[in-house]
């Protein structure tokens, strides 16, 4: 087994859905079987934009567990937290804090851009402001070597490895680890309205969840060529949604390639091919969606392995805070 | 006994001095008597602006430990603790950041004057820049109600309760308590040198563990009347320093009078009144002297007190903290 150790996680502010399916669940299904994976459910995180709603946080945790599971991340292989519940990273990030200018955190892109995209203008909250050196914290507390993340996150990796230099350099130490960015290679899955992004804010997604009749409501609804009005017209097959998901999920390329020729030439219906992608997403979620209600049926269960994995992390985290206080010199008793 | 929780303390930067001891020794000697005091040595706050030698604030802790016993602190009455030890102040440090916006604490006027006075510019420490909240924190942490600080401080006192009023309406709680600002009536003691505030990093500051011949030579080199340069000559006793000291410290007011009179007339000598003035430190700090160098030699018993302060207030923050977290729904296991 490699010595990298990968952290990841999500924020627990809904149900995941095949976005989250394609771009990140089935590589940490793959990266169990290779490197000490640690997956964080980013409770404090997800309160940074929901701290008048704790309800929906807390409602999502359990919610998140059972797509862990259901997808095939293994609670003997990933060890699976509540980042609430590891107090050691509150202390780095407070530490860290002294380490980090306000202009440095100004200058972060990733913080820019959520700003814009949220529209906080003058009200940023500090915590959202200060998230990039939380994230330091998180990322070595468990002294995380390898993070899957996409592109636009590349600024948060190079500001926790300033950190961990910056540390390093004042403490006369090597207790940090920098910190390696792994960019999965997969595009990113757009929304059932043909939008570039699929999101729970924005409506469009299809949740690992969903119930077969949902599931089939949402492909029928989907987003295909608008100028594709009678059966026998040609279609487009380039930013058709539904194409676009057969091209991601279907394993029949044989009658795939079939479809797109006759789509493209006139004579195959919106119903059809939507009827057929039904059939291989249910093929897919199915399954997934079965032992997501046993596992949802079973909440003492799910919160046995979230209390297990939040132990096994807390063993981490205090070796990593008595190493950094020892740092500091800060050991006392 | 008061229902009233007092939180008070220091940045371990150096050995306390005279300004220390009229502006808030005294004042908690006296508070011990009559309420729940907490004195919180902010090993943490410390490291704000010296990160870069966390030796110095380790041994400083000793140091002011020592001042505290020798003027009579009594660890049965008062809690003396290390702020690094109580990992709950980070985390409420945290949640609190949600609370409070960018803009909010940049108009912090304790914040802005210490910037200015520090010379930060551009590249404030983030650390710096969020201290209100942490101090919030300290605060709140043990249920503080109370917190003896001078008029500079009163902003830090506001924001502490906009952030409790803030947290208990979003949470529909009552867990956190607003705090009062005590301000003490004793005036600023000026430097040796005559100038308006006895600092340690200023070079003009007598420390309770200076010895006695130390004492001495910063009595006879204090500034008086620069125009008052033949005994002879009329002085003046306006803010002559070694005048101010005799109103703080001296008890014979009869005779200090007589030597204003003979002062401002002319007739006597700087250096006579300045022997007076030794005497008069040295009988109050004489035994403070003796005690401290006692309590000095006996490191073991110093920590053994840190620790078990420590860990009454570690006690109290798990209180704290528990309540917190179940009014935020972050309580899991």
């Amino acid at each position: 087994m490699s010595k990298e150790i990968i952290l990841t996680g999500d924020r627990p502010t809904g149900p995941l859905h095949l976005g989250h399916y394609v771009g990140s669940l089935l590589n940490r299904v793959t990266l169990q079987q290779q490197y000490k994976q640690y997956v964080m459910l980013a409770d404090i995180q997800a309160l940074t934009d929901n701290y008048e709603n704790p309800d929906k946080v807390r409602s999502n945790i359990l919610e998140v567990a059972a797509d862990y599971l259901a997808v095939g991340i293994d609670p003997t292989k990933t060890t699976i937290f509540l980042q609430s519940q590891i107090p050691q990273i509150a202390e780095l990030a407070i530490f860290y804090a002294n380490l980090v200018t306000v202009a440095r955190l100004s200058r972060n892109p990733t913080v820019k851009t959520e700003i814009q995209q949220r529209g906080f203008g003058e009200s940023i909250p500090v915590g959202f402001f200060i998230y990039p050196i939380h994230q330091a914290a998180d990322i070595t507390v468990v002294k995380g070597t390898l993070v899957p993340v996409g592109e636009d996150q590349l600024p948060m990796i190079e500001q926790t490895n300033e950190i961990v230099r910056t540390f390093n350099r004042l403490y006369h130490t090597d207790v940090l680890k920098e910190t390696k960015a792994m960019i999965p290679k997969v595009g990113r899955l757009p929304g059932i309205d043909g939008k570039a992004k699929m999101g729970k804010s924005l409506g469009n997604a299809i949740f690992l969840s969903d119930p077969a009749d949902v599931l089939h409501k949402k492909v029928m609804s989907m987003f295909t060529d608008p100028d594709h009005l009678k059966v026998s017209d040609p279609g487009k097959i380039e930013g058709n949604t539904v194409f676009e998901y057969l091209d991601a999920f279907g394993t029949d390329t044989t009658q795939i390639a079939a479809y797109k020729e006759q789509y493209q030439r006139g004579g195959l219906g919106d119903v059809t091919v939507k009827k057929y992608l039904y059939e291989v997403l249910d093929s897919l979620l199915g399954p997934i969606r079965e032992r997501r209600a046993t596992y949802a049926a079973n909440p003492d269960y799910l919160m046995k392995i979230l209390h297990e994995g939040t132990q096994a992390t807390l063993e981490v985290a205090q070796q990593t805070m008595a190493d950094v206080k020892k740092a500091m010199k800060l050991q006392y008793f």
